[in-house]
């Protein structure tokens, strides 16, 4: 908030609207707003959300019917794909074993493919994915998309839509998954998802790495494909609920690596400048950019 | 041998000389002989290492002086920038903590620095180096590099000579040393060394990575930096004794992540065309590539 006061020094910041009503509001800059707080200001003319997932804002049904904006900024995209390329390299180069031969004082070199020989399917090409896919280029790995609509990315095979999902999943030997949380995507990596990955890969069996939102997974079917041979690893940055309760057995799962929602967060004060400055352009008579489509749910 | 046999099908290839003093024999390829199997070949015109250093081959006094020509190959560059970029990012996103806070069931997000505030000093800029700084620079860390003789590199503030080291040392935040083992570098990473690094950095405190040659590092010095928090963490792929023995307390520290030395394994059979080629272009006369300096001994 005091950042927010600094870029817009004329303006009066308020936590939260003085009345249902409140006349006064033209812009709200939200993160998991409690539900109904947005409804009702007749004055209200843009909504910042205070991440790049806007699933949080549009789950409040009563969210009025004002243009919604997202965070694109470059700290995120470098801190996700920084995300990204450490947990790719940690399965590729065999981390998870090594830390286990160490506990057990094992000398013994394993096996270590090319990257060449590896194949990544992104799950996601927006501004995340794209980013991702670039960081992960120069390692020489082989690389494969997803998104709702037809994409071109330089150096990414890309396929779309449902037939597009199977085949990028019977592609992929690592899977890094970020895309955002919407009806359509809500739930995907179930048992169905899972059981359509390799049954062998160059590293042994599928690897899958989530960064997108917790409700794209079910955490139990994830562990059913770790237990039966599915899936070979996870690194899970985001769960069902969060914080992952304390008795999930995913904390346990010595093929699960978890992280509390930390991929890629950047300070607010990072991100307010960007909605400050969106807030004068807008006043200025300017378009907002990144702007939410509704329909689309992202 | 097999390979070699594939590449130079006119030639005999013999596993070890028929006899003390064989004539037949004009080049050897080798990996840490036997100590005098090289002497008293009265036809030898150049030894070839398996592998990028040669101090293996230089340990045995009784080398004939005849040109030297370690590996040079792109797989192997690849293959350290792998290591490097995975280790460097695995300290940098905190890896170490995160595993243990899993451990304990703990959601706790930490502060995380941005690439930019943190300098990396490269300890060796030769061909592993110099490929670790091209492929750390898309993350934007700063970079910094120590090499025996001036060098320039794209994006690295670089030091040379005794003075130089010192002063990489006090600008670095986590330590890559990729030099090869020679009496000048024997034993560097000691006590007066780890006592030059910074006391506090972004992440906390020095983090030190060591892929070049065990003999360059004191194991119990690097223990002591450790334990009286002069270091932070280590990746360690080499060691004073390799395997490294059962009862060394590396295997059990918190802070050290081991792995066999393994940083960068090329097949034989990668390597192998490169020195059939060079072997072959020897014989029409023309110059060997990546020749062993003997008084610099790299
Ligand atoms: N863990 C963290 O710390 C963290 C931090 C930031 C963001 N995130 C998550 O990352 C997500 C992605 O961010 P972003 O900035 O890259 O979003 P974005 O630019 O909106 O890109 C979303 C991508 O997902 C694709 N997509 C959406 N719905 C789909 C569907 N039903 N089927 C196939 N593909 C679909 C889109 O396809 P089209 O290209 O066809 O539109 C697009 O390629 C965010 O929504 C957020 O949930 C997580
Ligand atoms: N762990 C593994 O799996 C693995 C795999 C391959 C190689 N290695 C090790 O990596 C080492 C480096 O390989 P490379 O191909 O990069 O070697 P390189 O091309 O010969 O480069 C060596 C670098 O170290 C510098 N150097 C040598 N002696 C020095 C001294 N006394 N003071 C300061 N700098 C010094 C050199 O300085 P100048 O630039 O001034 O000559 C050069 O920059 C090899 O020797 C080997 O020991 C390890």
């Amino acid at each position: 908030m005091r950042a927010l006061q600094v870029h817009l020094p004329q303006d009066e910041i308020l936590l939260r609207p003085r009345s249902a009503g409140d006349e006064s509001i033209r812009y709200a800059v939200v993160w998991k707003q409690p539900p109904g707080v947005l409804s009702g200001l007749p004055a209200l003319q843009a909504i910042f959300s205070l991440g790049a997932g806007v699933d949080h804002i549009l789950a409040d049904a009563t969210v009025p019917d004002v243009p919604i904006v997202r965070i694109v900024a470059e700290d995120l995209s470098r801190r996700m794909s920084e995300y990204v390329v450490w947990r790719v390299l940690d399965h590729f180069r065999r981390g998870c074993t090594y830390r286990r031969q160490q506990a057990a004082g094992l000398w013994n070199e394993r096996a270590q493919p090319g990257a060449g020989e590896i194949t990544i399917g992104i799950l996601g090409l927006g501004e995340l994915g794209r980013d991702a896919a670039r960081m992960l280029r120069p390692f020489g790995f082989r690389l494969a998309g997803w998104s709702r609509t037809e994409r071109q990315v330089e150096g990414v095979t890309t396929y779309h839509g449902q037939d597009g999902l199977h085949a990028c999943l019977a592609a992929s030997d690592i899977l890094v998954v970020l895309l955002p949380l919407t009806p359509q995507t809500h739930g995907l990596i179930g048992d169905d998802f899972l059981s359509r990955l390799k049954r062998e890969t160059p590293l042994g069996r599928p690897i899958l790495i989530n960064a997108g939102r917790g409700g794209l997974q079910s955490d139990s079917a994830i562990l059913r494909a770790l237990n039966d041979g599915r899936l070979m690893e996870a690194s899970l940055d985001v769960f069902e609920r969060e914080p992952l309760p304390k008795d999930s057995p995913l904390w346990r799962h010595p093929q699960i690596f978890v992280t509390p929602h930390a991929a890629a967060s950047s300070e607010p004060e990072a991100l307010v400048p960007l909605i400050a400055a969106q807030i004068a352009a807008h006043r200025r008579g300017e378009a907002l950019t990144h702007l939410v489509d509704r329909n689309a749910g992202y």
